[in-house]
């Protein structure tokens, strides 16, 4: 008899890792695991409407080539037999990459998977699907006009977060150990708060964007969601790499971290983002940060340069960004968009360029500054979001005693970092009864210091995603 | 008695080789080449209004220590002797740099000269003045309200050009040999073309532009004027290699290139520029590409991708580039403008940024596709202006049938080269009674071909800098 493909001994749901060494091993089948992660699929995205597409028939096959190939005794990657699913703006051949809109399910099906889910089968990862997300990654919630929200598996009342919404509830509600989602100005890093689970966010660069559809080239990232950090690891080793079909993406060679996760951390020098980090948060944020800062033993502080500005400069390039993207399309079908990312959109198509020529000019700045920053630390601790997942719907709240709306104020503290690029780990904090995130923050090309920092953090039980009660 | 500082044995005003050569030879005192420029100035500026400042003193100083240099058997640079003057965006210590604005008149004076200024002035060169320009360079004509028109010395009821037009003024009226303007849409082109004069624009990045005052950051180029190419070449060997003070000054070694102007050029392609470049031109323009390109034995032509959309790009990151710099300026001093200026630069604090979001995507698309042609082709062969100097103050001229306004459509054959960087010499086809430019454009880094074409022209007496009458 087979062990339990989803459960292990412990009572746990199965990390990647562990499901990759019993498939390697022969004691569970990669089409049992697949089989297993549909009947979860089937049985718990009704509520949580995560997936927009299962791609089952892929998957069975797909397993049964793992499968195949262990049984002929040859060689399988570090993540055989893994289920996973992608947000859908990756292209997924046989797909129309929808991006979370209605106006691209009308685009003729990929004929070729995007690279990062290409490299992820090539070790050995089996597709299962595609992930709901906010519309053409412009958002904060989760929520979807034309597919409706993915939720919260923590409480389905609540945001997964955005825009990688189905990304974070697939993940988080045990559907799948791996999903990959987007981050331009926090959507891997919010929903991995909301959701209490773990993200990483690479150096802007590092991984390949061939056949995925963008949102503001110059700072999108992709990059995987997981239940651990050793998870998050294997599959970031995974898609590391050069990609000629990629202008933009670094032609650093791979450098795994998986092996370095254990390494001491005692060395590091780790500090708080102190100013700009320390305000508009709500009590359970505050506490997130404090629990790390306390684990790690943290005992100073650095202020980030200008980062009000900072943030308000990647508002502007995205809203311009994105417009010029969709510029066609808003002008042939404005009806066909969400309003509210419409409305964003229009925005932007209006916004006086000396505006965004300014907003570059201080970005040049602004990174001088904080690689600066670097000199003297190895790591910086932020908060992710704000606030726990706020309610489905939720339309404002109130930030050190100002009402704002909720979908524009969700990234505050996300928006800083990405948008000069640095790698970030988002380690879920266990609260009860909802998880928040934290930022691990990097200099460029130092993903394997967030993820020890992070894995250091897990080894610690200060860090964990917690299992949702009902799944 | 010493031999005539301006003139040479031939009734011909010295080039610059010739001035060094005397000076370094104890043939001709620098001091007395400075007086000799002087007395020109004098003489001749209260007409052609070329310069805004002389920097007398200054002058004299320099020529003293050069032939105080020579007469203690020290190494003078290649230029030793040989008086100069520069577009007012220069900056010179002990003048405020005015940039052809009346605002700026108000800054404080410059603590230290530009880099180009002292690389010249290492070479032995000597410092004689600021010239005229365009208000804050955004100008074709030469024409401004605060300081006057600077006057084409064949006409002085002529455009000199713009923006760079003092230095068209100065070197066309043998004033002085040698000038240093700029040139971000055609501004070294435009006042080549119009006062019969060889003028450089080098490869964006190629001289440094510390220490001078910008308009379009990302095609602002530096360049020398001249009477021949040898001094155009002397110049450019002068002023050549990194600048640790200008990021974006390429770091590429010194390449001199006087020594090479005598090679044979006939090995290399040389094709005409078809399609755009032959349209909206006036018959003395088509007659001076006819007359280089029969020269030259061209047989063939290019046409270069999409360019009335590259020009049409140029213009748009113009405006917006410009409208960044100058938008604090435009709030708070509106009325300190140039009405028309100000007019141009508000037309771009009101662009639509998604359009220059487009028009960057389109310029590394076109920049592809042109460089793509330097694979079957070393040097392309276009008009310089569409038409010979406008009278002052004209403000339309009619091309291929339609009514233009003058200023903003002289640029329209030189836009698409300095978009994209490529080097250009503008040689001058000294037609009767007013000269006409013609644009030699290379590939990137490659000044040493189109100053080897244009030195074979001149050598062929197809191109020559003509002496204006009552000059």
């Amino acid at each position: 008899m087979q062990p339990d493909p989803v459960m292990n001994a412990h009572g746990e749901w199965r990390p990647a890792s562990e499901i990759a060494q019993a498939v390697a091993g022969k004691q569970i089948s990669a089409l049992s695991v697949t089989e297993a992660a549909l009947a979860r699929i089937a049985q718990h995205d009704p509520l949580l409407n995560a997936f927009t597409d299962v791609t089952a028939e892929r998957a069975r096959a797909k397993a049964r080539a793992v499968d195949a190939a262990i049984a002929a005794g040859e060689a399988v990657g570090p993540l055989a037999g893994v289920p996973f699913a992608v947000k859908n703006l990756f292209d997924v051949a046989g797909l129309p990459t929808r991006a979370g809109s209605k106006i691209n399910r009308e685009r003729p099906v990929s004929l070729r998977d995007a690279t990062l889910v290409e490299r992820m089968e090539a070790a050995g990862a089996v597709l299962v699907g595609a992930l709901n997300m906010g519309e053409y990654a412009y958002d904060f919630t989760g929520e979807n006009v034309h597919d409706g929200a993915s939720r919260n598996p923590h409480d389905t009342t609540r945001m997964s977060g955005g825009s990688s919404g189905g990304s974070g509830s697939a993940v988080g509600g045990g559907l799948v150990p791996l999903a990959l989602g987007s981050d331009t100005n926090g959507s891997i890093r919010v929903p991995s708060s909301f959701c209490g689970i773990f993200g990483l966010k690479p150096t802007y660069g590092r991984l390949s964007r061939a056949r995925s559809f963008p949102f503001v080239a110059s700072f999108d990232h992709l990059g995987p969601f997981a239940r651990s950090v050793e998870d998050l690891a294997l599959s970031y080793d995974a898609m590391q790499g050069p990609d000629a079909e990629d202008a933009a993406c670094s032609t650093r060679a791979i450098e795994p971290v998986t092996a370095l996760l254990g390494q001491d951390i005692g060395g590091l020098r780790i500090a708080l983002a102190g100013g700009y980090f320390k305000k508009n948060l709500f009590p359970e944020a505050q506490e997130g940060v404090a629990i790390v800062a306390k684990a790690l033993g943290v005992a100073r502080e650095v202020e980030l340069p200008e980062v009000a500005r900072a943030r308000a400069a990647a508002y502007v390039i995205s809203t311009v960004e994105g417009a010029s993207l969709h510029l066609d399309r808003l002008r042939t079908r404005p009806n066909d968009f969400d309003p509210a990312t419409r409305d964003r959109l229009l925005a932007g198509a209006m916004m006086p360029a000396p505006l965004v020529d300014r907003a570059q000019k201080f970005r040049r700045w602004y990174r001088a500054g904080v690689l600066e920053l670097f000199k003297d630390v190895d790591v910086i601790v932020a908060p992710a979001t704000p606030c726990i997942a706020p309610k489905l719907g939720q339309q404002t709240f109130v930030l050190d005693g100002v009402e704002l709306p909720v979908r524009a104020n969700i990234g505050i503290h996300t928006q800083p970092i990405s948008f000069i690029g640095l790698p970030v780990v988002a380690v879920p904090v266990p609260l009860d009864p909802m998880p928040i995130g934290v930022q691990i923050i990097a200099a460029p090309w130092r993903e394997d210091i967030a993820l020890r920092v992070a894995y250091a953090l897990e080894r610690a039980g200060v860090v964990a995603a917690p299992r949702p009660k009902g799944f």
